[in-house]
């Protein structure tokens, strides 16, 4: 009954449709009005005779429905045809100004339009974002489903500060304390000690981060992904990679045209396998080529990782990059070291021009190991009970990683700050909307 | 590199094939060893020839990697071969008798296979309703994206007790409080607001009852939709009934040979359309064929939903029932009500197998009503600020449903407790794992 524009857009022969949106701009003449109607999928012109409507006063972003008949009109710069109405119901009108607007001269800033986020996400070029990363779940979930993967969906109340304790949500849980979890980390691998075989995810995570940068916010969408049985960490990389270029692949053929309109950028599919370099590499480049000396121990940097991603584009063209083998001390006490090296991690990073969109790892299932690598990092193995248990009954080889899906599309649609594609991002002083 | 145990099975073709899961059961003889490898697809019978394997100890439950030939063994119970082992690798041993069976002579508890639950979810029964329920999302998915859903990820961390204040979690947010969402509602609303059309979300919700029953945890995985434009509430449910028969007949042909092996249950696909029955209606049925008497304005009883749903499985041989036109008084302020009859609102519940699975209605997208619905439930518009934002400026008719995926499997595979069907459930008591 409703049909989308687009699919009048992509038929234009004669006929009458029927079809709703929000009215984007009017062009008001003494006998008849012109205005463009907009829904998610596309926009169209209507041309309504003043005569059949006297009652009608049509404002801008009312939400109307249109009955009418298409009538090519070469001359209409929106897509050379217009719907001439016949029926005109205004189902809702804008009780007062709108208190911001993309078309105006001054482009609201994003704290204006993250306070009135319902009318920042009407642009067109913003709700574009939010299509493609749903596509990005649909596609990815639908990759992983083909690879064997089961959608799991772990607890977000944790009992403990199981992964070292900072940046943890405190919650009063009936009386006793609980913790938001930072990630599904330690439920990812129940799952594979339960003969899962191979988890996905994709759900919120929390962060009690008091920083405020272009790249973090409090609560995140977080795709999870963890797989068994695994030889080496280049099982986890290789599915990584292939995930992402099927994904970009999709979306291309998607969005591409769309892309190029609203955004006058391109969509790039990512060539296999992605460039890698181990972390002593790195270090090596940097101090080459950008004369950065990094300390023995030291984790990346943000500066560290666009450097890295600006060599490996001038190298090889791509905007992907795979460091691995970070040194042990910078990861997690659950991710496996190597065996000839132990100073030496299995525990990878993936940059996107410049980003870190994804951590991964080989992780430790031997249960022994588990437990003195616990106690190396100053912990106490009773407070992992629950946990370790997975290890005692039989643990498959496995290994994952978690990706950031806002750190990507900010990446990938060139936005300042991830808080651009999220629906209602969250920092330390943003609660609302 | 590694074969799913279910491609052996459906193709057992002499050939060499390396695959690896858990053993299961072992048959120790003088010269040689039978055992059962399990992965979450199937099991096979592996033989051994002692000779071949002299320093190789087998335990149940350990994690190993097989490679053999195939030989057809029309003796064998299990699918009438078994693999002749060229090659033992076993990767994970148990360190300890384990703590619970699903084998053992004494089925264990409900509370001890929480306790452990990474062993009592390998049951191969409860594994396959977990596969059963990550299938389920992705065929929802894919019905919800061919309507034109967009999928949201909607903020968990909120700042106000929006939907009435109890039952909500507490939370340290920096120094101020903040609560955890019992429902994305207000943000799926918000995408309606901003022209996304038709919305989906599924994530955790969070309720702090402190109820111990067979339907209730803290923490529940929701499916959520909104769609606009809608003309009635019957938009929303002919959405829930079409969305579940595609389910439900994509979930038979995949699973029901499974479901009859290991729970001796049949999946019954469920014809359209679903029986209606109005909340009036439903009082004289309840009064007539049970004798039970409702009070006005009275909520449905989970005895009373339980006698309806024999009442229309007598009637109609159907498990499902829509029952609409709740009471007002009973529903959400931001439920639509009848312009006619306002006591009676545009919200319905969906009842399967005499559990309520879903709630829904067309919502009141009026702001001058809502401000009033609002003060009427002794509310102040003042708190919802925000929410109340997204009817000021343009806001189509809208509708949607929550649903319990949990719910829905505690009836489909006939569980007496939703726990039974959630990875690591939460009660007042129950924290851990």
């Amino acid at each position: 009954m409703h049909t989308p524009i687009s699919s009048i857009v992509s038929d234009s022969a004669p006929r009458t449709v029927t079809f709703s949106g929000f009215v984007d701009v009017i062009r008001d003449h003494k006998k008849h009005l012109f205005f463009v109607i907009r829904d998610r999928t596309d926009m169209v012109q209507v041309f309504a005779d003043k005569a059949l409507f006297p009652d009608t006063h049509i404002t801008t972003e009312s939400f109307v429905r249109i009955s009418g008949h298409i009538e090519s009109r070469p001359e209409v710069r929106l897509h050379g045809f217009e719907i001439v109405a016949t029926q005109i119901e205004i189902l809702s009108v804008p009780e007062e100004d709108l208190p911001i607007s993309w078309k105006s001269e001054w482009y609201p800033s994003l704290s204006e339009r993250l306070d009135h986020r319902h009318l920042s996400l009407r642009e067109p070029r913003i709700l574009l974002a939010f299509e493609m990363m749903s596509y990005f779940d649909l596609v990815v979930r639908e990759f992983c489903y083909e690879q064997g993967c089961i959608e799991i969906h772990t607890p977000k109340i944790i009992p403990a500060a199981s992964e070292g304790g900072a940046e943890l949500f405190r919650l009063d849980y009936f009386g006793r304390d609980a913790y938001l979890a930072q990630s599904p980390q330690l439920y990812k691998q129940m799952a594979i000690a339960s003969g899962f075989g191979k988890v996905l995810e994709i759900a919120p995570a929390f962060r009690a981060d008091p920083s405020f940068t272009s790249r973090h916010v409090t609560e995140i969408t977080m795709l999870d992904i963890e797989i068994s049985p695994i030889e080496s960490p280049e099982d986890v990389i290789s599915f990584a990679e292939h995930m992402l270029q099927t994904a970009f692949s999709k979306i291309h053929t998607r969005f591409a045209s769309k892309v190029a309109e609203l955004y006058d950028r391109e969509i790039t599919i990512p060539s296999l396998p992605f460039p890698r370099t181990t972390f002593t590499q790195a270090r090596e480049i940097l101090e080459k080529e950008f004369g950065i000396a990094i300390a023995e121990d030291e984790d990346m940097s943000a500066e560290w990782e666009r450097r890295l991603s600006e060599w490996v584009y001038a190298q090889y063209g791509h905007d992907f990059l795979f460091v691995t083998g970070y040194p042990s001390s910078v990861r997690a006490f659950y991710t496996m070291n190597e065996a000839s090296t132990p100073t030496i991690s299995k525990g990878f990073d993936l940059l996107y021009r410049g980003l870190e969109v994804s951590s991964g790892a080989q992780r430790e299932h031997r249960y022994d190991q588990l437990v003195s690598q616990i106690r190396a990092g100053g912990m106490d193995p009773a407070e992992f009970e629950h946990y370790l248990a997975c290890f005692r009954h039989g643990m498959p080889p496995h290994g994952g990683f978690g990706f950031g899906i806002a750190r990507l599309f900010k990446q990938l649609l060139w936005f300042e700050t991830v808080k651009e594609v999220i629906l209602a991002p969250r920092d330390p002083k943003r609660l609302a909307p």
